[in-house]
């Protein structure tokens, strides 16, 4: 396929529509740091026919090493060398036409802020949030004057809710209590989008919090406070795509800014084509550089002035706002080895960071391929730490509890699935889940059985991995996620019109105290558990709906026994004598019940023990 | 578990009930070859109280380097080192008291025999044959005096049916104009059991082939009569487990010859615990050591002595019957360990033999751990060159032609389990099927649709790998597999009582005749065909319904479209330009006729089209 022919509705905005005044011109980023691991930068300037002008400047320790101009007349990109010893202040980008552009030169972060940029790692509990969705801390700025986007309607799953980074902050001493030690929020870059702005994955600029979310002092607060209670922040990245309505896409920097095609040609959404020695390089193009939806333009990562813009952003984003782990969105649709190159970009300049990718994809093979990994000889070799563990969900945790147990069916899938852990680097670093939001809620998912909830809360919580809480799960919100938006219902509570108040045990009912005590039990003790955050995992083969598996390390040993079954079971804790040897009773961490290792136990139906091994 | 405790019903036996005669000392092997690679030999001596003589030798070249007693007094163990400067002749081993025992020294094979120990690689055809349900060659050996099973009796799929080798020497003919290059025999070896013996596995005495089935003279006709035609002979090998009668069993060496438990145990038969990093040890044992069934005890090949008995026989038997390839039988349940330096023993012999293992697992990742494969960082690392392709088969073909077309679902499973093939070090040497002696026949398995049948057919002979053919699958064999025995039926026209002779086209219907000349048809295509042979695979996504690969190579290139619906497709050729450039028609294979590359082609309801390119 040619790709250079561009498609229509973008050409004729390429270099005609757009107007800004000569005085308004944008830089990008605009402001940086001193003493940076990597001292280029490349500066993007965005304003009208500003490629008409020279561009010069005289900073101690600042060095303009390059002026590109492009196609479009409207964008220059300065490269700029950043020196060690240059010193804060406004450095001024001199023009031959028209005043001169002040850019910001900073200290760094450290010594302003609490840590950041801690990574996120399996001592972690993360809770992922859909802004919009968890609680309006400010009425004010539910609508904004100028944005495309003027719906406000909580009866409908698609329009805004209210819901904003105020909001989060206000239930930050909520998300403590639970056993929450970081938040992952849906992206909260500015969605300049005529509708379906709530999900936050169409960007328009990468460098803005949209007004609604509270703007960057909400998001700077966010990570403050989070930072002030121990607790960490993801940032949700989207490099694959933009908004269409985003300044670049709307006036163009040159046409391969974005994969065109000669008509709108979608992705495959099939992984396949990556990895598949048999592949036809038509079908690995159209997954990669086929747009995710015509609302959203496929950036191309191969010119590298949009490589070096995400990039940027990126570091920018952690610097800025002191980010601790970054999940990155369809990760599998990027460019890799642009993806290696950001990675690297990130945890070159912050070596603790984190950060896991979306793979929404079907086999534990398929999803170790984006990943550090221990495959050879392969077409692509993934740097990234972690990714979003869809096995152990749809080939785990889910069949565990829907299905009958087979040979290779119901909870024998989890076990086989985890089994496969030897292609994965670092299994521990998987971020496992129940649901998010673009699956049905794992209460839907287990037919809005809430003994089966709790067995799945449990697995998550002492499997092994990094766990993800979706938002609501501990007060059962449900929902079926086609279609989607059933399944980003708000937080009850989070509105102060709302009926009752499920941050509270007073606005909660008896079964969702129930569930929620449940969550906060075990995760308050995974939280001292050194077994279950960093220990080993021991899984044996299931047995008559019953699967058995042991976290333990030299200090601690945690036994969990799952019965999928419908009806009681018997299990004889003597099979498992490579880990009981030298303890004699177990303590279940939920009602303290002590029960002996020489006994038979009789397990209830659609349960879960977590026992901590005592001698 | 504590496994030196030894299994009652064994312990009965070991040093009690079995008498030997002094004069019969039974030798294993009873003849070897000079010039072996691997100059040392252990022979295995059996008779009565044996273990009490003193042993020594006189022979130019051979070296008696030391006699080995062991716990059973029946048993003698000599290590000889045989110098590639000895001559051949009878090697006298004197013994202090009675007769000395005379062992074979032989000239290598070569020279005597036709070229054997080829391997068996993408160019050949596989036919897979149960001897006794092929053809009956010889009527008087169908039932043996003194054998433990007398059973004969063609109504029950239990019982024997008579079919022997001299019956497959018959059909040789057959099989060479029917495509075939290859033939896999079930395991011919002495299955002395009082029932259930048809199948072959339970081996009472390795060096022996089953008089029933026309014993060692038989075998070697058998290989001398596929080499004359340029065709290769397969062995079906056995090392995990043999029949309880094994006289090695009812007088055992020592009392770890197998694996022994307090009380019976089987195998788990789960794949898992040996990959694992999370598995049990307890899981792992009873995985390797457990037995395969209360008939079959589990080799302890960790056992030196048990270790040199099955790799001296698998060299004794290449060097024998002039065997080609090498098939092992539940190759999971063996020590890996033990296979791996047994896989070696015989490259090292045999620089060409190829050996494939039985993997009846769930995954890519769990079949590819037991190949030769690209993972690092695995707790083992196997030599194997060559897999029985399960996964092809129950999450390819079948799926492909029994589930709708669905996102992961039809004919989508088949792709995607190809696109894994990046697991394996060589994808070309696994070996595809439809089915084989212990799965329903692919005619039932597709509903016993014809045409899904020649669709399969169509498939196995152009994919990728080495395809084996079950026998009778041409002429619409059918049959369930549990109870398995069901899928284990007679080649009508294998005994002269038969109503019809199905191996001739008088003999057969219209239908199977149609089936017939269309495995007939591609087989000898195939035979002819650089591109399936050798070539490589370009295979493209699934697009509603319709599945189309190319093999491909500087000479030829091969295209297949499969449509796996019941409804008529329309594709479009240029979709493939990749693989289609250059040319200009595309002739089916079978009836000739040319489409044309530039337009659109419509193809019928469950159909397969198998298309040479032509400029």
């Amino acid at each position: 396929m040619k790709r250079l022919k561009i498609f229509s509705t973008i050409v004729v905005l390429l270099f005609s529509s757009f107007q800004l005044s000569a005085q308004n011109i944008e830089v990008y980023p605009a402001n940086w740091w001193i003493g940076m691991k990597e001292p280029k930068l490349q500066l993007m300037l965005h304003g009208d026919n500003i490629a008409s002008d020279n561009y010069s400047l005289n900073y101690p320790g600042v060095r303009l090493v390059k002026v590109n101009k492009v196609e479009n007349k409207n964008y220059v990109f300065l490269d700029l060398l950043i020196s060690p010893s240059s010193k804060p202040g406004k450095v001024s980008i001199k023009r031959s036409k028209g005043e001169p552009i002040l850019f910001d030169l900073q200290a760094r972060r450290h010594g302003k802020g609490t840590a950041f940029a801690q990574g996120v790692r399996s001592q972690d509990l993360v809770y992922l949030i859909m802004p919009d969705r968890f609680a309006n801390g400010d009425y004010s700025n539910d609508r904004a004057p100028g944005m495309r986007d003027q719906s406000l309607n909580r009866d409908s799953m698609y329009h805004r809710h209210g819901g904003d980074i105020k909001g989060v902050i206000q239930h930050l001493d909520y998300l403590k209590d639970l056993g929450v030690t970081t938040v992952w929020m849906t992206p909260v870059m500015e969605n300049d989008m005529p509708n379906r702005t709530e999900h936050g994955y169409a960007i328009t600029n990468y460098y803005k919090i949209d007004t609604r979310h509270g703007g960057n002092e909400a998001y700077k607060l966010l990570s403050d406070e989070l930072h002030k209670r121990g607790m960490k922040l993801i940032q949700d990245a989207v490099y694959n795509h933009c908004g269409l309505q985003n300044f670049f896409i709307r006036d163009m920097p040159m046409k391969d800014w974005v994969h065109q095609w000669p008509t709108y040609t979608g992705t495959n959404y099939k992984d396949q084509p990556l990895m598949d020695p048999h592949a036809s390089k038509s079908d690995e193009t159209r997954m990669s550089d086929g747009w995710f939806t015509p609302q959203m333009p496929d950036l191309n990562q191969g010119n590298p002035y949009v490589a070096n813009y995400l990039i940027q952003n990126a570091i920018w984003s952690v610097e800025e706002f002191g980010v601790d782990g970054w999940r990155i969105d369809t990760y599998i649709y990027n460019d890799l080895d642009f993806m290696n190159r950001c990675n690297k970009a990130l945890t070159d300049e912050y070596p603790k960071m984190t950060m896991f990718g979306e793979t929404w994809v079907h086999g534990v093979l398929n999803q170790a391929y984006f990943t550090q990994n221990n495959l050879t000889n392969v077409r692509f070799k993934s740097n990234l730490l972690s990714v979003t563990d869809f096995q152990t969900n749809m080939y785990g945790i889910n069949p565990a509890l829907t299905q009958n147990f087979g040979w290779t069916e119901g909870v024998n899938k989890l076990y086989q699935t985890l089994a496969n852990d030897f292609v994965y680097k670092d299994p521990m670093m998987n971020v496992v889940f129940l649901d998010n939001h673009d699956m049905s809620r794992f209460l839907s998912q287990v037919g809005e059985d809430v003994d089966k909830l709790k067995v799945g809360i449990g697995w998550l919580l002492t499997t092994r991995g990094i766990p993800e809480l979706y938002y609501g799960t501990e007060i059962l919100l449900k929902g079926i996620s086609n279609p989607d938006g059933l399944v980003r219902g708000d937080f009850t509570g989070g509105w102060k019109e709302d009926p009752s108040n499920k941050f509270t045990a007073e606005g909660r009912t008896d079964k969702e105290n129930d569930v929620f005590n449940w969550t906060r039990t075990i995760a308050n003790f995974r939280k001292k558990s050194s077994a279950i955050k960093t220990g080993k995992l021991m899984q044996y083969v299931p047995e008559d709906w019953v699967y058995t598996y042991f976290r333990y390390d030299d200090k601690q040993t945690v036994m969990v026994v799952m019965n999928t079954a419908n009806e009681e079971k018997a299990i004889d804790p003597k099979r498992f004598s490579e880990r009981i040897n030298g303890f004699t009773k177990a303590r279940n961490i939920i009602n303290t019940k002590q029960e002996d290792l020489n006994e038979k136990w009789k397990l209830p139906a659609k349960s879960i023990w977590i026992m901590e091994l005592v001698k």
